[in-house]
């Protein structure tokens, strides 16, 4: 999808073409293709996030950066004067927007349904940037900082208030939030498990699973919140037997057996 | 608790009373407390714990612990050379300990009620510290670090086996391991959102519904794992009708009515 434009100004980001550029660095590198601002500053970024997704970020260096892009280290500090600071904050900004829309999805069909497919978008994700991932999660590495953590913070905010958004419910209260605020980390958690043991089960099996247990916790929400309670059951009223929600309800039955006793 | 004791080596650490100490530091302080050099540890970490426990690490200075101990400055770095980072590890690692000992329940009687004695304790570990056990679980903080985060790894894989401990089931297989370790970050999700929300609902009320929960993700897991299945029948022959589990069950059976039909 790279396009090869010549053009000026090329290779200078905007504000950035009167810096001091040591001239040996551009004698000394081959040829740039020449791109648009825009279009290097894109494979840049998409060159940091495929070997952030594949190291720790304390294992990535902007050489490592410059070598995949095919470009000089001063090219990629005049892009990112910052250094591997800002060039990890950038690609994490395009991760983090790459993760919110694994939760885009239309208001229709039933929610296990719906639910079902961001799941499927946000493990194929996981899978795609898998030590990347991992590193951003767990924290303390050696460039996280608050404004990481901030980034990190609003992919959970938006992935709850996409979820919510699902909901019938036009005011979701602190229940509600609580709720789906403990799946995403569950979810989370859940990654990072399956990441670590080979990505076993198959991400199809973790998604029916994650399924289950975000309908176990609803309903369990909404044995002590009426809120809860009615979105549950404008909710069930949508699902098809043959859905995931049915699938639980036939699978659960069995297993309940000892818990009559206790009604 | 502080013993005022009158002993040779004091205020030294082990191996480091031949240390230079200015000596204007000794003369312009107030006449110490001698204490044993574990006593004045112990002291200064308390200190320490207290304030990191109300601030923010990055708002916390030696000079703060100096003076909450009423020491000098000089004497916290005998006894922490490393300086604040030293003295956070340590904080950590005692809080980690005190964490850790909240899962210490005897195996005896219904599965909710221990681990509803367990997290009435965690729950009242992080009411008392409140903005540090915030600060600690959300990362980028100037003070975390890969020790940090291994710290706190060993707290919830503690937790997670104590839980799995309590299980009537030998070998907790891959499904049972992934559902406890998914439980307890929903549960330090749920600790985050509570301390955000001004600790509400009461933490009575909170381990209720954190405990719903838990019977709830079993029992889902329960519907797709055999280990599982075993592991609830088994926990639930021992809940009482009038437990946790038996309130779940009473309140659930009304809010699935709209569920019989996908049978």
């Amino acid at each position: 999808m790279t396009a090869y434009v010549r053009r000026a100004p090329a290779d200078y980001p905007s504000g950035m073409s009167s810096a001091p550029v040591p001239t040996t660095a551009s004698a000394r590198t081959p040829a740039y293709r020449r791109l648009s601002v825009a279009e290097r500053r894109s494979q840049l970024l998409a060159s940091a996030l495929t070997l952030f997704a594949h190291r720790a970020p304390e294992d990535v260096s902007l050489d490592d950066v410059a070598e995949a892009a095919g470009v000089s280290r001063p090219l990629v500090y005049r892009y990112f004067p910052g250094g591997k600071q800002q060039l990890y904050e950038a690609a994490l900004r395009s991760a983090a927007d790459e993760l919110e829309r694994c939760f885009d999805e239309p208001p229709t069909g039933p929610l296990t349904e719906r639910l079902g497919r961001a799941l499927d978008r946000y493990l194929a994700f996981v899978d795609s940037h898998d030590t990347g991932f991992a590193a951003l999660l767990q924290g303390g590495s050696v460039v996280s900082t608050s404004r990481t953590t901030a980034i990190v913070d609003e992919v959970r905010r938006s992935a709850a208030a996409s979820i919510l958004g699902h909901m019938p419910v036009s005011a979701p209260g602190p229940r509600l939030h609580l709720l789906v605020r403990m799946w995403i980390a569950a979810v989370e958690a859940a990654s990072l498990i399956w990441l670590d043991e080979g990505k076993q089960p198959p991400a199809a099996e973790l998604r029916d699973w994650l399924l289950d247990q975000f309908v176990a916790q609803l309903t369990a929400s909404a044995a002590s919140d009426a809120q809860t309670a009615e979105v549950l059951r404008s909710a069930l009223a949508l699902e098809r037997a043959d859905g995931p929600a049915g699938s639980l309800a036939r699978r659960v039955l069995p297993v309940l057996g000892e818990a009559g006793r206790l009604r």
